[in-house]
């Protein structure tokens, strides 16, 4: 059963192309970690507010990305990141259409 | 451009397939809301965290639909609700396969 992680910090920017510009091979590499199905990327320019949707495999793998991926953002000097993992209620999620199994 | 509304609060349950029977009608409602285009339900019964990953079509829409859905969580006693919307970071998400246009 796969698992939701949901992540968003405060961030000054870059946000649409320019993130996109400098991003895209961090997303590249995305794709690789273990477990990984996909990732919506989310911004808010009004707020700062920027992170992602991601959709892995099992509930490890999730923690696991979301570990090594903490420690990245607190290597850029970003510390204070809201992040949870969740299981998906399948019978509601295919009521309303969710793109997922 | 679609936007992501990401919503979770704590709940007692129920979960898994007792939270499905409970709101089935809720998730076929959520289907007619104006600009929905789907949700994913999440759940914990380790943290008792509940909530969703929507898609509305526009950000008016999310907007009208987080204010109604906090209004009808108030009345179920449910009043502390994290709740944030988002644009899509369409290039970097189309990278790692993000299931949304």
């Amino acid at each position: 059963m796969a698992y939701v992680l949901q992540v968003d910090f405060k961030m000054d920017g870059p946000f649409g192309d320019e993130m996109a510009e400098e991003f895209s091979d961090l997303a590249k590499s995305i794709n690789e970690e273990e477990g990984f199905m996909w990732k919506i990327w989310t911004e808010n320019q009004e707020t700062n507010d920027v992170g992602g949707i991601y959709i892995f495999k099992t509930k490890e793998t999730a923690e696991k990305y979301l570990d090594m991926h903490s420690k990245r953002l607190a290597r850029l000097g970003i510390e204070d990141v809201n992040a949870k993992i969740f299981s998906i209620n399948s019978k509601l999620t295919e009521i309303t259409k969710g793109p997922i199994i």
